[in-house]
């Protein structure tokens, strides 16, 4: 049984109407799980191996629940074009590199270092068609000590040429052959993901319903983002009431598959209500619904009415892997929404989304996106030393200001299921943290 | 004479429509000018003193036309309040810290610092009513070697006790003691600056006019930021026909007297036809506007309009004062205000909001804004080498992709009026670069 502490000024979301801040609080971590955040090292753990982090924050680490693996390689790039013309002269053609395993390899690790060193502990996924590209993402995330759903994309028709599978049976065997390659993984899992309806045949979408079934897994893919795409849903499948009832009618709608929706921007009334029925996880993404000219998702509607939601990057959509950036986007997007389009649903509020980004998303993955008892240990130690002020600036407020300013902090360490990822005091990764706290309660870290 | 060059990846904006980059150009500088840009370092001045930047970009410095200093101490806080409940919670109270002359050199020495390390190199700043505090923010930032104009702010009603000034004529007095005092300066000049027509007297308007006209000064203020201001002003100045009247008919709205006007998110059409006849500056505040929930401006059409415009980061309603990532929500919020409100009114483009950030602000301070020839000689070096990627990227993609993820490069060097005021490679700042430079038009900077 592995057990330690941490020590720092913890914040963490308690609701979505409640953060809760604890300054100088200890953690406590046994075998991958929070047994607890304390004020004081309670007299049964007096002696455990600890690591005091002084004065920075410490947050539960941030959960992605929408992004795109291999654009990374063009995110801040070509967003002046329009929906379509960015997927042809960016995205496709981008993913058609992907069967190449060197450059996959190159894009990759590029990507996944890049997570790394971010605040996100846990990520959903897409790769693109590639079976072992797909493979070789998960591995390299796996290594890295990140967590997370991967998914091995589908597509079988209305794709550039270099990228539509050959059929929907080949395109279902890859993703078997996929699925049983990644047995191998722990932290990294795989995710059914057909790309979007437009660019999946009933017949496709039919396998995979079966591979769910056979596999008990969970699934993504995006929905009702913009007003032409639904408009083409309805046009390719006549018998969906509703966009949404279209990955429904084939099993991948909440229920028994665990689903994530990104955007969710124009859902009809029926969609909404069959997402909070299905328990359909609505991935917000609002800096790739600006970018991209989609709109603004009533995330605030959603949340109140108890639909279960987090947020994504949507990298490339979304130019940046930061969370912080996503939680402003949010809560900027929400007051324009408020202010353009409909006052009777009100802006997000800070503590809202800092709830989407920790245990909103977290949600997904069980117990994750909190430090309180039971769940599971990501933490991010946070050094927010060089946002300085003139004035005092309480734990609660540091926490407000670096969902704003993130670039002007650092993150110090990072933590996956209690184990010790990153540690950039020492500006290195570390695979195993054995031996490396400082012992005892009091005792500092060396500045 | 002293006369110099750099080297590297240049960019700059031509035209509303068209940037110029060159790879491994040259720009020579001449008494604090930009004698021009070339491709080869032509023959009459081979063997002037050039400091090569390698694969480097360089851009020309960026102008914040919109900032408030005291403001700094606070940004990234309290944006879940209204616009009324945040004065009232967090600008007033804090302004009026700056009585106490500790607390002000102590946050505007956090100001001058953060300012010097961003890439702006010209700001157009709101200080507070207090003179000596003012004086002292202007020293700062001249001996930082910044340029500039800095603001006395006037208010004499309607304003929190601490704040307002006890009659119209101590506030010019003040006003008129602070422009003789700050003559030392040479780079960081004197603006008046009335907070705004709700917290400005007639009496007052007539008496920084008279100063206006005596001292040929410029004049900067807010204008049209939300509905409930508009209002508010049309029922404390009835003879005015609009909003930008009440400044013009005390002879503070353009013309002979320089402006700036922040916002302009409601203005009337008459307000722009006003605005436009009287060459009145709009200093564009996207994410300020985005904050406060005000809204979002038709920039757009102002620019096609041919209104005189730049971009403002507006500390504190803005979080950052990051001029790209202003640029990225100008971008980003004339996105959405095509979706939402006006589809007659196209996005932003990369290359607009660039021209804002450049020439577009810089017009007010004359030829600001462009490495071109005669231009003043403001300069930013940017290492932008951590944002990687598998694939080639040009130097146009790189400076597109800077405007998103401009947390991930690093200023390495910053030039104003051809004088060198940082040096990042060297992790300090340098009051003089004579004899610094690398000699000789070959001569690579050591990694």
């Amino acid at each position: 049984m592995e057990r330690f502490a941490i020590r720092g000024n913890i914040c963490y979301s308690e609701n979505q109407k409640s953060i809760r801040t604890i300054e100088h609080g200890y953690v406590i971590c046994e075998d991958g799980k929070s047994i607890g955040i304390f004020e004081e090292l309670p007299e049964q753990w007096k002696g455990i191996s600890c690591r005091d982090y002084g004065d920075r924050l410490i947050i539960p680490g941030l959960v992605d629940l929408h992004v795109h693996a291999p654009q990374y390689s063009f995110r801040g790039l070509g967003m002046d074009l329009e929906r379509i013309d960015w997927l042809n002269t960016h995205t496709f053609p981008e993913e058609e590199k992907y069967q190449d395993s060197g450059y996959a390899k190159k894009a990759y690790t590029i990507f996944t270092e890049d997570l790394l060193r971010s605040a996100t502990t846990r990520a959903c996924v897409f790769g693109t068609c590639h079976k072992d590209a797909t493979l070789w993402l998960m591995e390299q995330m796996e290594k890295a000590g990140l967590a997370g759903y991967v998914g091995k994309v589908n597509m079988d028709r209305n794709s550039s040429q270099g990228l539509c599978e050959k059929s929907a049976e080949v395109s279902a065997e890859d993703t078997e052959a996929w699925i049983l390659a990644s047995e191998k993984f722990s932290n990294v899992r795989p995710i059914l993901t057909p790309r979007f309806i437009p660019t999946c045949s009933d017949e496709l979408m039919e396998r995979l319903s079966k591979l769910q079934k056979r596999y008990g897994l969970p699934a993504q893919s995006h929905l009702s983002e913009n007003l032409s795409e639904i408009e083409w849903v309805r046009e390719l499948q006549p018998k969906a009431s509703c966009y949404g009832d279209a990955y429904r009618i084939h099993g991948l709608f909440g229920g028994d598959c665990p689903t994530i929706m990104a955007h969710c921007v124009y859902s009809s009334e029926e969609e909404i209500r069959m997402m909070k029925e299905q328990g359909v996880f609505v991935a917000h993404c609002p800096e790739s619904n600006a970018n991209l000219s989609s709109g603004i998702a009533p995330a605030k509607r959603y949340l109140e009415m108890g639909i279960k939601m987090g947020l994504g990057t949507d990298v490339a959509a979304g130019s940046s892997l930061s969370m912080f950036r996503a939680m402003a986007m949010a809560i900027q997007c929400s007051k324009l929404r408020w202010r353009l389009t409909d006052q009777s649903i009100k802006p997000l509020t800070v503590t809202e989304a800092f709830y989407l980004a920790t245990k909103g998303g977290g949600e997904f993955f069980g117990a994750v996106g909190s430090l309180e008892a039971g769940y599971e240990f990501d933490a991010v130690v946070i050094d927010d030393s060089k946002i300085r002020s003139a004035r005092e600036v309480s734990v609660r407020d540091r926490l407000e200001r670096l969902i704003y300013l993130d670039q002007d902090a650092e993150i110090e360490a990072k933590y996956v299921k209690g184990k010790q990822i990153t540690d950039n005091r020492q500006r290195k990764t570390v695979g195993d943290n054995n031996g490396k706290y400082v012992s005892g309660e009091n005792s500092a870290v060396s500045e």
